[in-house]
């Protein structure tokens, strides 16, 4: 009995139909495709959809907000990355690539868009779970660091502006720093907005004013 | 023909002896691990010592600055991280788990700490070399988020460090904000300082002068 737990799970795999099983190599990729999919579901996994790389997948991945995308790519994973790449470049998402293709040239771009882990195809199934956890770990963890950057970017930012706008109010109107500080801060809560947003509005307009 | 390349790698593993090839399971350990040495030697690494987790383990890490450690745990893969992750704690390196350690309740912390891969012990070993690869992007790409993140907050604690210290002039003695700034800015260049470096000392004595 697997613990069931709520990850759901998107699925990428190229759309074979019954024409690929015509010969041998086709009903082999078929048949590791779906061995993948039973080992995810017997893992306890929500696999919420299955889909192919087509112009759709971005819209689709939006509407369905997957926790994890699965690339299944047995040969080609380059292209299927890029798509999925693409198509999650403004909603990150940890993407765990499954593949037999050994051809890492293509990894550090993929690496820096945000795939996780890469698995050999083939591996059992039923131990996806650990390795697709510690992927889930690591993208959580990055997904931190960037949340850091950017607060530590926006209130760097901030400063800089409300210091030229300071800056621009001692020099045009004679204040004092502190008086300049205040007249800003009057400002931000008389339009109720913050500080640093009236400070940038007024730079914009600072050329208009003369 | 498998290409060299200039990656070290230190082992971390259980220090197996003759006394543990008395029974079948210490026969498997000790034949799984030299399996897995000779699959990194097979894919071209340079494996430059193999360690076992003691009390030295960081000050030889620092002497062999390997590029990336590949903790061999077949269980009790939690201890041997959390030894690994004490002696990389001042020198991040990637760290890749082999194991067939299933429990990844520790796995956050870990991950936390640059644990980047999770590789099923057993593996063929020459399917290892994609994983590592993804590994070691990974480790560089978030190495690069750290360093960013490092970068924006220095900056962001010189700019306040200097406003501050512009500040204390200004009302000190009276000053223009840019009359301040020009004497912040002179003392650093007669000092061969930094800014940041003169507002901080003038802030660190600011008490002792009165």
């Amino acid at each position: 009995m697997v613990t069931p737990h709520s990850l759901r799970l998107v699925v990428i795999a190229p759309d074979l139909s019954a024409s690929d099983a015509a010969d041998e190599a086709g009903l082999a990729l078929i048949e590791r495709s779906r061995q993948l999919r039973i080992g995810l579901l017997e893992n306890g996994y929500n696999i919420v959809a299955v889909l192919p790389v087509d112009t759709f997948l971005r819209e689709r991945l939006a509407q369905l907000q997957p926790d994890m995308i699965i690339v299944d790519a047995e040969s080609e994973a380059r292209d299927a990355l890029e798509h999925v790449v693409m198509a999650t470049r403004d909603e990150r998402r940890p993407i765990v690539l499954f593949t037999n293709d050994d051809d890492t040239r293509h990894v550090r771009d993929a690496v820096a868009a945000g795939v996780c882990a890469y698995i050999v195809a083939g591996l059992e199934p039923t131990r996806i779970r650990p390795i697709l956890d510690v992927a889930m770990a690591r993208f959580e963890h990055e997904q931190g660091l960037r949340r850091e950057l950017a607060d530590a970017r926006s209130e760097l930012n901030d400063r800089k502006v409300i210091d030229r706008a300071k800056g621009m109010l001692m020099q045009r109107q004679g204040l004092s720093e502190q008086a300049a500080y205040e007249k800003l801060r009057k400002a931000a809560m008389d339009k109720g907005l913050r500080l640093a947003e009236v400070a940038q509005r007024m730079l914009d307009v600072a050329d208009l004013l003369g």
